[in-house]
């Protein structure tokens, strides 16, 4: 191993052994501060900055393969041009170079590789404030968000990979001595080696409102396990994960390897390269995250790669009955407006029973429920600072003429609004709209209507909530489910019904917890289970498929 | 936990760990004896009988739901009819019957579940000369072979999946308690439950040549993971896993089990259910042995489940030098003569350098290679006893006919010839053919030639040996590769083209261990990275797919 890879490891080996105890324990564990002030308070303080002094010029790799020419046209949610551009390079003298790299990598053997991983994950730590920025600037998500979701969270994920596919790879053994007994003859002997072998080139297809939360899992899995990583972003956040590449690159040229093992790929809207990338025979490993229709196309085209994709899906409450409605409605409020809906784990569809509910205090008929909900959502966003600092902005403007569109799906509770954003005049800013629907009307809260856009949804009873659910999941998908029921009953009910269609449960949370929001090292993020995802952030799953076991075998000596 | 299921886990713990350690450590280790002498002496010598006596006249299952009709035309590649007729149940009504009894199943545990496969797996191992009979009779198999691969070796398999399966499930907590601090405020707490959660029913299709040891790996790997299997055997071979199927039952019974959770369903060669049943929505999971062409076919259009095929592959040896050629052309002997080449792992082509090779006593030309392996095989066959009891018997007409399609190949260095079955005269005994082409001849050696067919390929070198290795690998796969070499430079060049295209390395075997031959516990059968199979029986792979973690969480108490 490299003395730099080696020093790596042993720089990190604690944060290691303790990751790998928090995926089997699962309680709370992070070795990344979400509190920006545990960060210097020069990096916060400068890096609005420093994210000034990169735009409007191009951003360049340690290396870039074969470029071919240049591409970025990013503009912020809050309003204004990035004017950065970045090297595309040409993809069969890309891959050329990657596969050139992979055998120094995939010999290298599992420490060194992790050891550089994990120095890759602590200097994205380090440059939070300023990733936090360009996260803010291409997905529209508020200042605390995008530094605490592109920031530690996301790598919070990357390490939870990493310790997966550590664990995974720990348990084979690099040689093993084989003796077995042949009565009163000498025994058989022999001597075997076993070598993990990675799958290929790995491709991760990124979405433009969480560019580093979704990427980092497969990047860490992938390279962890020795495959050399393109990371194609979504053309409107690019500058994320070309930071994250240049960190990459430089800790990997620092441990004796060659940059190019984790290479930026980016394009346009106007002509995009993914599809073509994903059929490349060199790619193996595919990781993605956005729309079901081109997760899907993957699924079906690039057959020749193992596909991990997170998809849309119908995110679902089932509300029974409530100790105390306003907490319920609180916490719900929080969901529906955070980052405007555009989480994966946002919930769209809210079942409730027509007959009302059961409270602490008295039966509450099915109108007043619905009216809490937009009331709280209302009354939460009522300080305009507050609403701006929660919902951010909306990504794409294709979300607030979603918006428009989905006014006539139902009875509108809560009619979704412009706002007026202190600091950033352009900035895309809209409340959630929130609608009444009828249980019929699937049609209207069983797609999925993506950004801050929810339905209540009159049912017969809970026992209908429960079948609607069970259908529209098992039909779509989901990535959350949130119940409420005062029912020890009702509440096992809930959870048979996680189990069947095989997403995380939330029950009753009306604190400081919510249904939207998963921990690293505790929560599993989608399950795989379902349509919605063929994978979940992480399990073993996500990371022993990333690489084979060859094995050799030869006599030996008895020891 | 049902009673009986913890004390069949209570009986069998330690042969759990020990498994569980095995798989991790690699060395040699078998619960289940090889050596017909540790079996009581009258489960051995009454074998034959209570093989008779299960002869022309309908098997019985403790459960077949849906019966529909009967099937069973098996004939022994020994030379008569067996006339064993089963129940087979119609589709939709067993695959009802399967959900029906899954979340019993599921909800039980792995702790339950797992204790009842290793009780499964003990019984089957009692009655192992039983199994014999029945693979020798419907394989083809010597009995010999027929005793250890069918009984103790394929016994071996299923506990090595159980004991993947067992730790995969381990690694998941059963609850977590996840408690975040909130600096002078409370914590936050959540109760969180995992569940570990099948994916469906498990379909395992399975082939006439070993229809135990590859079948139990997927039986063992699905059915600890909580998803109900059904086993579809080769219309060949279906009274082996009828055996299995009924001790399964047996077992699930008595643990307070539905015994359809293993279900059987055979089918004639005129009238195949594969296709239909890979095509059910509800199967999720399919375990495959066989043709490329089927193999393909499911991966292809079985979209809904995830499968693991072992399919059809160009076995290799290359021999650049030796140090006693006789050695090593009786080693290879043995590879080419047992079960008459109808093993996943028995070579087809063996590359040498059409200049000669090097060897302890001087150099050889490549006629005197050729000829000394042509010479070994005739001279190990030369006993017709040796010889019936190595070959067994042709499983197929088919694979008799081929041998007469393939003698024009190439030139004849050893011609096959049948041979008379002293116990059983209608035996379809054939011994190999051995065929010396040249290096061009890609289109005869590069195509898989199912049986006792191989061929000696004349290259220009060793490079070019591993060179025409690395392109009919990478383009048709291999599950085993040999080499010869007294050169430690070239050495390690073969064990780069193994993890190049991820084959097993078998290097300079000359004695008691064959390429053909792989332990459990130790030797991973096949890698799952290229395209002779994308699975390998068995690592971690292998199982963690077969289940999903569904989590629940919910507000709860610090401790």
């Amino acid at each position: 191993m490299s003395q730099q890879a080696q020093q790596m490891l042993d720089r990190h080996r604690e944060t290691l052994d303790q990751a790998v105890e928090a995926i089997t324990t699962r309680g709370f564990w992070s070795p990344y501060p979400e509190n920006l002030k545990k960060y210097p308070e020069e990096a916060v303080k400068g890096a609005p900055q420093r994210f000034e002094a990169l735009l409007k010029q191009p951003f360049s790799l340690v290396k870039a393969p074969a470029v071919a020419g240049q591409v970025g046209a990013e503009v912020s949610p809050y309003g204004f041009e990035l004017g950065v551009t970045y090297d595309q390079p040409e993809q069969a003298g890309l891959i050329k170079a990657m596969q050139a790299a992979m055998p120094a990598w995939r010999d290298a053997g599992a420490e060194a590789r992790v050891g550089v991983c994990l120095e890759v994950l602590a200097r994205l730590n380090a440059m939070s404030p300023d990733l936090a920025q360009a996260v803010m600037h291409t997905s529209g998500q508020a200042p605390m968000m995008a530094f605490q979701a592109g920031g530690p969270h996301a790598q919070d994920r990357g390490l939870e990979a990493v310790a997966y596919a550590w664990q995974a790879m720990s348990r084979v053994p690099a040689t093993a001595k084989w003796v077995k007994p042949q009565g009163k003859h000498d025994p058989l002997v022999l001597d075997k080696r076993y070598h993990i072998v990675p799958r290929g080139i790995s491709l991760v297809v990124s979405c433009s409102t969480f560019p580093t939360w979704n990427t980092y899992p497969g990047l860490l899995a992938s390279l962890a396990t020795g495959n050399p990583v393109i990371l194609k972003p979504h053309p409107g956040a690019i500058l994320p994960l070309a930071m994250t590449a240049r960190v990459a690159q430089e800790v990997l040229e620092e441990a004796g390897f060659d940059p190019c093992l984790v290479s930026l790929v980016p394009d346009s809207a106007e002509a995009p390269v993914a599809k073509q990338l994903a059929l490349d025979p060199a790619v193996k490993l595919i990781d993605f995250t956005g729309s079901s229709a081109f997760g899907d196309w993957l699924i079906d085209n690039a057959r020749q790669a193992r596909v991990f994709a997170e998809k849309a899906g119908i995110n679902s409450v089932i509300i029974d009955s409530v100790d105390n409605l306003k907490a319920v409605a609180q916490n719900l409020a929080f969901t529906l407006s955070l980052y405007s809906g555009q989480m994966c784990t946002t919930t769209q569809a809210i079942y409730v029973p027509k007959g009302g509910i059961e409270t602490a205090e008295g039966p509450l008929s099915f109108d007043e429920v619905a009216a809490a909900l937009a009331r709280a959502v209302e009354t939460f966003l009522s300080d305009n600072d507050r609403a701006c600092a929660v919902l951010g902005a909306l990504q794409s403007p294709a979300t607030a003429a979603r918006i428009d569109e989905c006014r006539g799906l139902g009875e509108i509770l809560l009619d979704s609004e412009p706002r007026e954003h202190a600091q950033f005049p352009g900035a895309r800013v809209h409340t959630p709209l929130l609608l009444k629907v009828d249980a019929s009307q699937r049609d209207a809260y069983g797609e999925e209507r993506f950004g801050p856009i929810s339905f209540v949804i009159a049912t017969d009873s809970t026992d209908h909530s429960i079948q609607l659910a069970r259908e529209v999941i098992g039909e779509k998908g989901a990535i959350t489910l949130g119940a409420y029921t005062t029912d020890d009953e009702v509440a096992e009910r809930f959870e048979t019904l996680a189990i069947e269609v095989a997403v995380p449960l939330s029950l009753n949370l009306d604190g400081g917890v919510f249904v939207n929001q998963s921990a690293a090292f505790s929560d599993f993020h989608a399950t795989g289970g379902n349509p919605a995802a063929n994978a979940s952030l992480s399990d073993q799953t996500f990371v022993t498929p990333r690489f084979v076991v060859v094995q050799s075998r030869r006599h030996g000596q008895p020891e």
